[in-house]
Order: C-alpha cells, then sequence, then structure tokens
C-alpha cells in the first residue's frame, strides 16, 4: 500500500525469477549438512525455525530480503499495528476498517502500539477475570446452587476453529473438572450429538459472534435455548455472548455475561480476543490465559524486526512466497507431530486461505501473480500412515511446514524397545525433514526418492499456553505478510457472499416445494433454475 | 496392465487435449438449466450423482468414455475383484499380492466373484457375530463380572482414519452406552488423554495391526497394557487383535479374540474387514454391519457398468481425471454438508494420496502424466465461514465433490426463521455448488466471481449403515478406476519406507545424545548427518 511495491513490481522479482532456474539442490554430495542447518536457522518467543531443508541458497535468502524492503513488509506491520486503516480496497466499496488483532496481546507495555485498542482490550480482560474469579469464589452457581462444569461455545468460522485449535492444544493444561463442548455448523444432527452428552443444568452456553447475525450462530442459538427450556432452566443465567458492542446480540437481559469485540478485530484473528479467551479461561484459569497473550505478544515483537534472518515470520512468509511464486508449488501442507495439534491445520486453512484467497490487488485491480495456496494437514506420525506416500513419491511436490516439541504435555511415557514414545515423535518428525529433502536412489524405481522436496520445521520446548500463544501469531504475522507482498486485502472475505445470498434464495423456494417434493435430487433440479435468475451476468 | 492404454497413450488422449483448450463455459447464459442437471446425472446404491456443474458437455463424456474403454477401466476391476494379481509393479520386486477387499462385503451373493475370498471373510464375520452375542449375552463380562461398555481401537493409517471415520459417521445409530475412543499417534499424549476419559476395568482394547509390527501400535499397546496392570487387570481378558494370521501378533493366549484380515486387503481399502467391523459392531451392533456391508456390496455391483453414464464410480474417476489431467487442477476439495462425516475427508485424503500419489507406471516406468491430487476438505456449512473465500475468488481452482443428505441423522432439528435447520443445510450446498459455476458479475471487482469453478453434488435421502457402506465403496472404486487409468499401482506404498529407515536411525543416534543434549534444535542439527549418510545418492 502506498509507496511500496508489490510482488510482481519489485526490482527482486526479476532476480528471484532468474535464481528459481537453479534452485538449490538438497540431494547434492554434502549439501545438507550441520553447517547449512545451523546458518539456516532463526528464532523467537521459544520457537525455533530450521529452513536448510528449503530449496534455497544465500543467493536467494538475499534477494527475498530485498523483496521484503522492497515490499515494505515489516513497514505496513509497524503500521497495521498502529492503527492504519488496512482492509480496504483503494477507489471501491470496502469494509474501510484498522486491523488489530495484535492489539489484543499488547497488554504488557507501558506503550503500547496503538493504545486506544489495548486499553479496550484489558477492560475486557478485567470483565474475564472478574468471572472467572465469580466462578471460582462460587459467586456464579446455577438454578440449584450448583456449579458449572461445562462450557458450550456456540460459533462458527473465526468464532470455532481458532477457538477451538487452542482449546484442543492446551486441554491437557486445563483444571479439573471443566468441559468445552463446540457447536458451528447449522447442521441440525451436531447441536443434537453436543446437547446428548452434557448436563444442561451445570452448562454455560458462550454465544460467539461479532455481527450478531451469524444465521448459524443464531439457530443453534435458538436450539440450545429450547433445550434449556425443556429442561426447566432460565436461558438468562446460562447463556454468555461475545459480540460486538451494539449489535444484534447486545442484549443483557438475554445474558449472564456479554464481552465484546471491536470491529478491527476479524473473525479468522480473533482467538486472542474474547472470542477465543472466554472459553479458554474457563477451561484453564486466568493466570494461563495470560501466558498464551504473553506468547503471542512476543512473537508479534520479534515480527517488526528488519533484519529478515531473525524475524521468523517474515522468514516463512518469504519462502512461502519462493515455494508458491518461484518454484510453482499450489499447495501447503502443515504437519503438527503432536496430536494436541490435531485441529490447528484447519484453523490455519482458515486464516490462511480465507485471508489470502484473493485475485484483486488492494487497488482494485486483477492480481498479476498466484496468491494464497490450499493449505491443509494431520498430525504425525499419523499422517506418516496415511497421505505422506504423495509427499514422497507423487508427481504433486507439496512444501511442508513441521512442528514439534521436545517434551510431551502429559509426562506419561513408556520406554519400549529402547526408546519413550515421545523420542519415536520426535526421531519420526527429524527424519521425514531430511527424507524429503535428500531422497534416495534405489535399482528399483518404485522405490526411489527424487528428494528436493522441501520442508521447514518449527521447534520448541513443550506446547503450553505461552508456546501456543506465540504459534498462533507467528502464523498470523506470516499470512499478513504475504498479502502485503501480493498487496492484496488479507482481511476482509467477500468471496463468501454470493453463496449466502444463492443459499437465502434457495431456502425460500424450498419452503414452496416442500408439498410435492420428490427427493433431493429432484429439488436441486428444480432450484437450479433459482440460482441462475440470480447469478444472471447480463 | 495387459493389453490395455493408459491416460497418456490413449487415442482418446489427443481427443481430450483438443477439448480442453475450450472447456464448457458454466457461465454462458442459460448454460446450466434444469435440462442439463438432468442428463448430467447418474445413481447407485442410494446415491444420486449430478455433475452438471463440472466444465464439461457431451463432447468431452464421449471422449472419457472412450478412454475408460481404451484403458480398459472397467475389465480390470472386474479382473481385480475377481483375484487378479494387481499389486505389483513389472519386472522388479514388488509386493504382488491380490487386491480382494470387495470381497468382504461380497457376501449376500451366491456366487461371488472370488468364493475364496469371500468365504473366508464370512467366517471372520460369523467370529464377529458370537463375540457380539456374547457381550450382549453377558457371557463376556470384566473380572468384576460387569458388562464392557468402551471399546479403545489402537491402530494407525488404515487401522484408524477408515474405521474412525465410519463409527463418526455412525455414531448416532450406536447402540445405548457403548463408548468408542482411537488411539493411533505414537505422540504419548494421545493416549493419555484418552486413557484419562475411560474407566479401563470395562474397556475393551481392540489392537489392529495386519502386519502385527506397526510401531506406533505397537508402543500404543504396550503402554495400554501397562496401564491395565496399573489397575489390577489382566491384560489377556481386556485386550482383543485384528491381525495377519501367522503375524507376531497372532498369539491368542495374550487376547479374549481375534480376528484375522487378509494380504490381499489393504490397510487404506480394510475399513469393511475386521479392522473396521470389530469397533463398528460393538458400536452399533451386527444387524447394523450387515446393512454397511450391504452398502458396499451395491456400489461395487454398480462399478462394473460398462455404460459409463451409470456408472457413479466410474463417472468421478474420469471426471477427476478431466480435472487433473487436462483442465490442469492439483487438488480436490472433499466437502460433506453433514457433521458426522468430518473425518471421512480425512480418510479419503489417505486412501487417494497413499493409493496414487505415485511416480512409477506399473511397468517400472516413470508417469509422463499427473498421478494423484492432494485431496483435503471440512464439513459445510463450517467450511464456508473458513476457505470457501478461495474456492471462489483464489487465483487456484479447486476442484469440489459436496455430499449432503435429504434428512438428518437425530431428527432433532428447531423452525428459526422460516426453515429448519437441515433445509438450511441443504439449501446451502446446493447454493455453493451454483455459486461456483455460475459466478456474478460486479461493478466492484473485489465483489466479482468469475465462475467456472468446477464441483460435483453427491446426494443421499440419510446417512445411516447402508448408505455409509455405498459411499466408502463408491471413493474405493474411483480411486482404483484413476491408478488404472494411470497404470500406477494404487496398492503399495513404497513412499513411506524412507522416513521409517532415518527415524530408526535417528532415533538410535539420539540415545547416544541424551546426556549433552542441548534441546531438540542442537539434535536436529547433529542427527542431520545421521540422516545424510543413510541417504547418500552414491
Amino acid at each position: 500500500m502506498g509507496n511500496h511495491y508489490s510482488l510482481g513490481t519489485a526490482p527482486a522479482h526479476e532476480d528471484l525469477l532468474r535464481l528459481a532456474r537453479a534452485p538449490f539442490d538438497l540431494t547434492a554430495d554434502g549439501a545438507v549438512d550441520g553447517d547449512r542447518l545451523q546458518r539456516f536457522r532463526a528464532s523467537a518467543a521459544g520457537f525455533e525455525l530450521f529452513y536448510g531443508t528449503e530449496r534455497l541458497g544465500e543467493e536467494v535468502l538475499a534477494a527475498l530480503a530485498s523483496l521484503a524492503d522492497q515490499c515494505g513488509l515489516v513497514d505496513q506491520f509497524r503500521a497495521m499495528r498502529r492503527g492504519a486503516v488496512m482492509n480496504r480496497i483503494e477507489g471501491y466499496g470496502s469494509e474501510n476498517r484498522q486491523v488489530l488483532h495484535t492489539a489484543c496481546r499488547d497488554v504488557f507495555s507501558d506503550t503500547p502500539a496503538e493504545p486506544a485498542a489495548s486499553a479496550g482490550a484489558v477492560v475486557e480482560l478485567e470483565k474475564l477475570h472478574d468471572f472467572l474469579a465469580d466462578l471460582e469464589a462460587g459467586r456464579l452457581l446455577n438454578e440449584q446452587g450448583l456449579p458449572f462444569d461445562t462450557m458450550i461455545q456456540v460459533g462458527i468460522g473465526g468464532s470455532d476453529l481458532g477457538p477451538r485449535a487452542v482449546f484442543e492444544a492446551l486441554r491437557a493444561h486445563g483444571l479439573p473438572n471443566r468441559k468445552v463442548c463446540f457447536v458451528a455448523n447449522v447442521d441440525p444432527d451436531h447441536a443434537a450429538a453436543v446437547l446428548s452428552s452434557v448436563d444442561l443444568s451445570t452448562s454455560l452456553i458462550n454465544v460467539v459472534s461479532k455481527s450478531g447475525t451469524t444465521l448459524e450462530t443464531a439457530t443453534n442459538e435458538a436450539l440450545v435455548r429450547a433445550a434449556l427450556e425443556r429442561s426447566g432452566l432460565d436461558p438468562s443465567r446460562h447463556c454468555l455472548c461475545v459480540t460486538g458492542a451494539g449489535s444484534p446480540m447486545d442484549n443483557p437481559d438475554r445474558y449472564l455475561r456479554s464481552f465484546y469485540m471491536t470491529e478491527s478485530v476479524g473473525g479468522r484473528y480473533s482467538a486472542t480476543s474474547m472470542v477465543g479467551l472466554v472459553t479458554l479461561g474457563f477451561a484453564l484459569g486466568y493466570r494461563q490465559v495470560l501466558e498464551f497473550l504473553r506468547g503471542a505478544s512476543e512473537m508479534d515483537q520479534s515480527a517488526e524486526e528488519t533484519d529478515l534472518r531473525v524475524n521468523p515470520a517474515l522468514l516463512m512468509a518469504l519462502i512461502g512466497i519462493w515455494n508458491r511464486n518461484y518454484l510453482g508449488h499450489s499447495s501447503l501442507a502443515i504437519l503438527p507431530y503432536s496430536q494436541a495439534l490435531h485441529r490447528f491445520p484447519a484453523h490455519l486453512q482458515q486464516c490462511d486461505m480465507e485471508s489470502n484467497g484473493k485475485s484483486v490487488t488492494r487497488n482494485g485491480l486483477p492480481v498479476a501473480v498466484s496468491t494464497g495456496p490450499v493449505v491443509w494437514g494431520e498430525p504425525g506420525t499419523n499422517g506418516q500412515h496415511a497421505f505422506y506416500q504423495l509427499l514422497h513419491q507423487g508427481t504433486e511436490i507439496v512444501p511442508v511446514e513441521f512442528i514439534g516439541f521436545r517434551r510431551s504435555q502429559y509426562g506419561t511415557d513408556l520406554e519400549y524397545q529402547g526408546s519413550s514414545s515421545q523420542d519415536k515423535l520426535v526421531a519420526n518428525l527429524l527424519a521425514q525433514s531430511l527424507a524429503l529433502a535428500l531422497g534416495r536412489a534405489s535399482e528399483n524405481p518404485n522405490k526411489a526418492f527424487t528428494g528436493n522436496r522441501p520442508s521447514l520445521l518449527l521447534l520448541a520446548e513443550r506446547l503450553d499456553p505461552r508456546t501456543m500463544g506465540a504459534l498462533l501469531a507467528l502464523y498470523e504475522a506470516k499470512i499478513v505478510f504475504q498479502g502485503f507482498c501480493w498487496n492484496i486485502n488479507s482481511f476482509d472475505q467477500e468471496g463468501v457472499q454470493l453463496g449466502k445470498v444463492l443459499a437465502t434464495e434457495i431456502l425460500t423456494s424450498m419452503q414452496g416445494l416442500q408439498a410435492g417434493s420428490g427427493g433431493i435430487g429432484e429439488e436441486y433440479v428444480v432450484l437450479a433454475g433459482v440460482g441462475q435468475r440470480n447469478t444472471s451476468r447480463k
């Protein structure tokens, strides 16, 4: 934005195109040695990033650093944290908002980057502190005077995936006797399955929607409120809400407590706002919430470093661009060697693909380069017994981001065949990165590995609230840097609108069909006409 | 194989290349009308396949039918079901096995395609029947004379993903008071989390490994057996196994019951063998197991149809090839509009990517065309609030396979704003397919949709054991057809070996490092040398 170059126009672009004609050969004898792994290494906020198994050398790294400078990536990140209106398309109607999710965790400094937003975050944190203290002290009880032991978060998209990924990651650190469930899908079976597994009388329902109008969430809230009433319970003594001030849900009479988020925090970046913290605090307690925010804040600080080599988020962003725009790889696998992170790839899938799955620049012009890749992943070692076949021997090359930890969370382990499970897990993690890079020759063509398949490793000591906060912020910053580099708006989501409009039309038409319906197939054929009338391109 | 053509050499290839230069324009005025949707429609075993929103017309369909004939796809499928040795690479060492997962459900006919394999399947089914009857009748009880109420399946890859996806899909049909958990990952936190959530005294442990040597499974079995012993329980009264006859796990003294699978059933195709059925039977009862098999068997029958237009599996395979090899799309999203199918994309990710992520033909030559795509997905409507932005407006075009059902499983629903949740779910499903196809023009470039993004719909009345069996078999057949067309071996997985070898080496070296270790980062740098020595390409 402003006076910066972007990917296609930056002077470094030509250099990178030239370098991409002969990317670093990881399979050359001695190419990946200890020295290389030491040199291509950076750290921040408890994480070490190893990128010596990517297909790049010093020259590419220097060109990427130039690209970062020419595109003003760190400048734009600093401006974003300080309140610039980054969510807009120049010359066209757009959301025209600040982007201040980082302010949610900029609460440890006397001089926060954007003081007003951080002050707002502190107000909500204090309300959360008081709410959790009231639960703890027994000042907040149900109709029968019993403590609440369950929280059901009702929300979808950013009000589900991030909070759920973080909760699952940190479940091992949970308070005893606190259970958490999530209802997201408008599929009535989702709520039915969750409701059949809880005792509503001791459950809090945390309804989360920034706009207060999300159809799935409103529907599920109505469904849960009806279930509470059928059980003779008073919904206003069981329901909390997290919403934007002034939204249709901002009606404190209907909720036990109301928490607020601001317009400047996008749904997919909202896990460190009350969208994520109310349920996390219920599960883990307030002290752990602060640790989580502290880790995120530390990583945000590191993302302001102008020296590429000490800024892991910027490194990951540029390595991603090298793989995507110069080596031509169209998807990215995120593979955590930690079962607790089993929903983290789904969160990143949202955060990345909804942010950077765009075709229009911030000036309203068609983008001339490829933007966000398809992001997907599952935990290792499970994936090794599933899709790794394609990673090693498929015709499609998929760059990988591995995530691992030296120690387990529960600390219960067993020596079997001379090693602990945790050692086996770590050994597999390290082995996969090397196997992808190095390959192996074989007389049998079906047992040969070409190697030169790029990956990086993110390593930390243990998955705890602080490292989880750092990991989340690392990826948020990476995604934002890439959006700046592509000169796209990573903060809107106009691409979800057309489906919503058509769904509403079809729903109306379906009601007319009910009587003579011949099954879903017949409905589809009839309803196609509805879609067509509404998308006429004339 | 044999006398058939394959994709690159078949005469139809040139026609398809020519047709791909001007694929069907879904956005043309009136292009997607009711008539088109009716014509591009097929059905089998309770499912309807609609493919009028793919970028193809009658000419492409005819060329794809020729391709199928020239490559002998149905002939090869028939030969596979009748016991041909399909798992091999000619001229090189390979597994050299029959491929008979379809025999597991070919148990309803007097003339099964491969009588010996089906007879073997019936023997195991009868053992399962007796086991479940013993549980039901109280003949099988724990040390205190209490019934078992929990089953923990310990397995990884094919012994986890398929069984888990099917169980989650059918959980709503479960018997009361039967709980099921899965432990797969060697991450010790996985077992720890599961063990902390169950009462071991009333739990059965179902250990599943065809080879009987899977390291993760052996490790987790040891971990669970140790936990049983710590609780004063006798592991041989709690553990079952599913394994190959004669494997190291085939030791009936150590197990309450032992079930067998044959070499000719690959892990990722094993959900209809005892690998999937023991736990499914525990959860749902024997009658539902038979319904599940019946659905799969019906779909297998339909996959033998030589007329492309009445063979949904073959249609999906060829549409996938059109999108992959002719339109150049490198990934495939599978988006079920059913929360119960939340793990089904992960199963298909394994089944597809491990089968078809290959670079060598069945003759040991490099493949000249692109093979299996990256397969991924999450349930709708959740995904609409996550990654659909990229599907609609990203620079990468991702073909989609939607799956939906007219009725919910639990049947608990609520009218809200004039429609039920299930109607909202279905309306969204139909709307998304149309929105991707048709697009929408707009003055605001950021709100414009280019359309012409291909998708298909699979629709059925309700997700129950029979439709789930059919859905599973449909995708298995689709994947197999594609492998035949690419002339690759879809039944081995040599690509997972190198990582295993390196992991073992690294594990040994780690044990030497323990004392002076400086953290996971230092280990990585030192251990990289181990990997290198073992992959030297000289």
